[in-house]
């Protein structure tokens, strides 16, 4: 075999022998080098690609419009490509101009050349089976390319709902094992009253937990494509039932409830599941962040600081200080989350530029959305794997910070009165002495009843009427 | 009546006599002068800190903890700064520290003075009742604030939604009058393929629609709150049954299907719900701002521009150029949205603060959200009444673009096959000739089929199956 | 008197009595109702403006194109202006359509006006003085506009960087004051080596001192003006001569040193000085919010937290916990940081969002701006007044912290050796005991050699080359 | 050669033979799997990393602290690197945790190798040369790193330099080509008044350039860096020559115009310059993206949009248009203008999130910025060798649209005055005949005189003070 010689509306070129992909691959392939990151790193969208592709065939088949011949051999390609074949030929920069036509195409070219080999044909002789006329039947850009994005969105999202999942049980665990060490709980930094560290960690847990919801009712936004809208949301070049029929496929082929947007005209040009998603990612890095930044304030010190845990130690910390141990793994979630939040304004800032019946910038979008999915599972990952299991408590530290504070005179208010804690509680403040020592020597409470007072139990929730 | 003194834990201030608010309120006062916006430009949040207010107040005279004297002042009060009385005494800046808490002492002490006067005492003869341990009782600030901002942004969603209802109405009546005007659809800002203005402007219509059904979910979330909580989420203070007869009471004043927050200590720092409703702001002035870019464009000419449809005019355009008429309404709506994306950044930027238990950052969140809610309504009442409402089409231009048009091919490919259509785009496109002359000349259609076909029902949907 | 009728391009509006501006400030007052907050809000704008408009008529007097009693009236309208008059006349909000046009207008016709009473006329008698055929002369919007925000601008950076070397002082005085507390540096919030406070308050004096720099950096910029463009940067209707002679008077006007831009078309619609004016501002934000974030960490506590230094007490923390003080004012510091930081963002889209020979969205842009600077600089005297100059040190727990550190070790390091600082590191902290006490039962060093190596100053600088 | 076993604080592991790096990069290879990206994808970083290690070895070697031998081979080590050799050992992601401590001892353990091979040693051999005793020495990564990553950001603006150059050169070319094709300046996407095609491509040529100014300046801030600082800026265990010693050879190595930050303290936590650059390229990027706007609404068409200009076609537009061309090289650079826009958020939620005596998040901000850089010269070397150059313009079109315009009325005002203007502009308008024609009809102005009035020459700059 020899590089073969292709032809488009602007001239022949020649691909090498090694190419699966065709003449506008090749095209976006020299026009478009920017980020360096191939369609092929994100596998996702490679499928939804060719479950696009294939719905389509199918219902072209049903029509009348692709012969038996051509059906099997898509059928057969598109599967091989979703079983890991070809990948590799997936090459455009996911940064592209063009709408996603260059990814529309690099994916009707690969599956024409695979069919086509199948078929007992050479790659090239699309005079038996054409990227455009047959692979991209009934469809445009338009429509094929973002129902692929949406798609490639949602599979993407069942990763980071995995590692979601499981940072949430390693946060209950925790949860149950400091379920009684009692420790002060802050309130803008400052010191306010007891909760126990089981408590806080149980927090970490619920508020990620709200996050697999949110993910889940974005998933069905992102489940009503546009396919049979072609180039602008008309309709225009297909039959009157191609539509559903091609949906119908598409669900069966991704096992995802896909159906048809309602105006497909909006539907072609409107980002909203796009930036909704986007948000709901940076609502999740937002909470990460804030959970890191946690534990690394309750893990510092370990002498001048709030020394409450213990980070697993993941690497020497520096090379100037001995013994030094950072809270490495938290810092590269925060970043991570940071740099998420920043993919956020530029699918925000592209979701806005769209103009009349599309928006040219939704691969941009696309590659955001993905790459955020991508880091953010990954960043779960790291955090629970290589901090959280490894967390462990410094109990009596934790438990001398609240007798020795002044915030836990807030829970015998109800006992002592409002005007007795607030003498007490700057008394004891300026005399560096405990809140429980001035009360046992001003005999205000006994030691039995301010013991039972001071119990977690009684100081982590709300009070029995009886008392 | 004179000034009074007040007195609190750094000392005694004296307070104008005019002031219904008290010392704390007074320090915030001239501690906080950053954004000049005070408390009562959003009277939503100013009902939503009475109903609060009151709804802690029942359940405490429920629970035996305020009398009937009591809680019969502290009902009326409410309902009269609620019907519109004392607005202006709700005076501290929106941007203040403490996470809330001058804002909630501000509600404290208004009501409580407003209701003394009501039992027949004087304003500051807290001895009858207080600001703290009786309007505030079983509260804090950062369960009480929050769960006021919670409902004010719910409450503010009401304005929003109507004037959108009202747009959509607009849009439609717009969708139906231009129903039968053909036009090129473009992409990319390239002609594609013929459309029905009227489809255009249900696009619109559909795409906000949609934003009105995320608004009511967000409204979902933000429904449920951490009242009851206190400090830290423990509830350390308040009575078992306390949080579950508040927010029944709750329910019944807002009129709205307020629920307890599943986790207290979680939902007493977590931001979720208020970057998801800023979230959908954003996605909703990315819309709004998409939508003005086309009205602008479309408008754009009169001589060297699209020219399809003519906005109202609304106010001389220039100085300098005779008979200018700018799209003064869309930019300033555009403008609206860039302000309203901002709103959400300071709002990300707000939530991933968060310390610990609590997020001191709060008061900047409900800030920019209430000011977004306020100023996206008064930009889609202004975009409806002051445009959307007055356009009118280029009927005639339009056709002719249409019929000029080499897109129009696209739909006779499937008559005359993609190579002639090919050939005869790139022949009218050098010659200057239109793609229906080239056919006609050439016999490929008769003049019949050919207007046949390019009637607009044909070209801007899916075809018959039967051609 | 009473209400007078006036007429444009659209018709015939009535002029409310009292009104000093015109039916184009009229209909502009109709048509924009977003933010509420007018052009008065910002004085600096108005006087601009004045300058502007009269360097303007200067020029044309100069050039024979007004009459010697027009020039009288208007130079005497607008230093009236500018020394406080009808500052309530300049009304229209401050998000508007039209590119500043309405602005514009607005301190025409109110220029108009005064000075028609000056001449002893009566308002809107506009045969004798007219507020576009002489106010506006040899102008359009489209370069008037800009050149009065770019100075609004530079004006309104002298109240922030007299705050900035307000706080500058401050922060030195207690760097000085805290020169000899030793305390522990933190590095990623571990232990680290030790410093003194007065380092860490000199580092935020010299921090903030660069940002005064980069501030005069972009003033340098900002007066880069476009006056003599009109319409599009061509010049057009405009004597060649005019534009240098209108700038010769602005300088004089403004007593800044403004120039004309290298290139008028592309000053035109060129936002780049704003964008860059806008970033400095977010830069300044950035150091503001970290600088308050290290108050808040340093204050933390009183007993669970680091302790080292003391906020002054600004108000009462908590209702519900008595004895509570919060960092209220570092908190609001935070909050206004982040405000800025939005409002960058809404800078970069409109920047973003301009178009071929203008940019329309100019009216955002300087509200935003103008808008920072003015938070900006109350935030920062705030925080000077109401924070820092109140600071005081916990002097002993600072000590304390740096005796009982592991981290001093690295102090030692180049005198016991690595491998001794790594097992001696280790070890101390198992046993909770500290390193000093370690190396004296090691004899590593001796008592007056560890102690003069612990001094403050053999710890926190290097080291002399003598040892 | 096999595998061999290195330890350090936390244990021993197993290196693979090939590896170059040792174990500290081991384990952060493991930590870290964010990005995907690793330190080698940006060789100006790997370079600067030896530079500084080069220059801190000078100083050491110059202070005593290092033999001849030693310095010997870690010169010819880290010159060996910078001349290609070995950078596929610089492996760890560049979003790391540890504020960059992995990236410093990577470039340690890599150089210590490569020089103990050199000496005649074996990899691993580190009692003859230590990655943290020798290549470290008197380093911290909280002063080697930063000060390498701002270096590595000046060399790589040289490429943007260049790249901005090039296509400053391509636009002044179409400047001149297009000097003479007259066209409507549009504001506000409204015709407004004549200019020429080649004014408009000047402007883009002109704004560009204005941002090389400011990348140089940005430079010089970059240069002022904090080597000598170690751990927290104090100097500790340096000696008191060393910083001026090890930065003269820096300025040496890196051609660069180092010099040392004023505070070190201050300069060890600060990301000033990081958020400037940054700054600088949103700037850049905003500009690209208006240009690109500019250039997709020039080129809108070919027949029912602006159609001023073409832009070369670079591939196939749609597979289901015929002959359709799309915008795609812009498209590409706007997408690219948004991707950058979000990085410098990026930066700024991690410069704003340091702490105390550190920024922990520094690795997301260099990788941001050098990110930024890379994309902005790629995206500027594609749009000038694959837009710019090919661009022609549709001379006539243009032409007749200022003829038919209403807009060029404005030239004509000085001539027949405002009035006439308005009146004419209104008339032409509504019965669509040009002003030419009515002005001559009504004999306003014969048609020699209104020939040159309508000259480019006449409409596209001040008019001669003669008239």
């Amino acid at each position: 075999m020899t590089a073969r010689i292709e032809h488009d509306l602007l001239g022949d070129e020649t691909l090498p022998e090694s190419a699966w992909y065709g003449i506008q691959t090749l095209r976006a392939l020299r026009n478009f080098n920017i980020t360096g990151v191939p369609i092929h790193h994100f596998s996702d969208l490679i499928n939804t690609l060719t479950m696009v592709k294939e719905a389509a065939a199918e219902a072209n088949y049903e029509l009348g419009l692709l012969d038996c011949k051509k059906i099997k051999a898509i059928r057969q390609a598109c599967q091989r490509i979703r079983d890991g074949e070809l990948h590799d030929q997936f090459v455009v920069d996911l940064i592209q101009g063009g709408a996603g036509t260059s990814t529309n195409m690099n994916a009707n070219e690969v599956i024409a050349n695979l069919a086509l080999i199948t078929m007992g044909h050479q790659k090239g002789e699309y005079q038996y089976l054409h990227p455009n006329n047959d692979i991209n039947k009934s469809q445009s850009t338009n429509d094929a390319y973002p129902t692929a994005a949406r798609l490639a969105i949602v599979l993407s999202t069942q990763a980071l709902v995995h590692s979601l999942n499981s940072i949430q049980k390693s946060l209950d665990q925790k949860a149950d094992e400091f379920a009684d060490i009692l420790k002060m709980g802050r309130t803008q930094l400052q010191d306010a009253v007891p909760m126990t560290l089981g408590q806080e960690f149980k927090a970490f847990s619920v508020t990620l937990g709200e996050d697999i919801e949110r993910i889940k009712e974005a998933c069905t936004l992102l489940c009503e494509v546009n396919l049979g809208g072609t180039a602008i949301g008309t309709g225009l070049n297909t039959q009157r039932s191609y539509a559903a029929i091609a949906i119908e496929h598409l669900s069966r082929l991704s096992g995802l409830p896909v159906k048809s947007a309602t105006h497909l005209i909006e539907a072609t040009s409107d980002m909203g599941a796009f930036v909704t998603i986007s948000s709901i990612q940076k609502r999740l890095a937002i909470k990460l962040s804030k959970i890191c930044n946690d534990l690394r304030l309750l893990s510092s010190g370990p002498r001048a600081g709030l020394n409450e845990i213990n980070l697993p130690a993941m690497q020497p910390g520096s090379s100037i200080m001995p013994g030094k141990i950072n809270p490495v793994i938290p810092e590269a979630v925060n970043q991570t989350a940071f740099q998420v939040i920043g993919h956020d304004l530029t699918v925000t800032m592209a979701a806005e530029a769209g103009q009349l019946q599309l928006n040219a910038m939704e691969p941009v979008i696309v590659y955001n959305i993905l790459n955020s999915m991508k880091m953010l599972s990954s960043a779960i990952y790291m955090l629970d794997h290589r901090c959280i299991r490894g967390i462990t408590a410094n109990k009596a530290h934790c438990h001398n910070q609240v007798k020795d504070s002044i915030g836990m005179i807030t829970a015998l208010v109800p006992y002592i009165g409002y005007d007795n804690a607030s003498r007490i509680a700057k008394h004891a403040l300026v005399s560096r002495s405990t809140v429980g020592e001035i009360i046992l020597k001003e005999k205000l409470l006994d030691e039995a009843t301010l013991n039972h007072l001071m119990s977690p139990a009684n100081m982590t929730g709300p009070m029995e009427a009886a008392l």
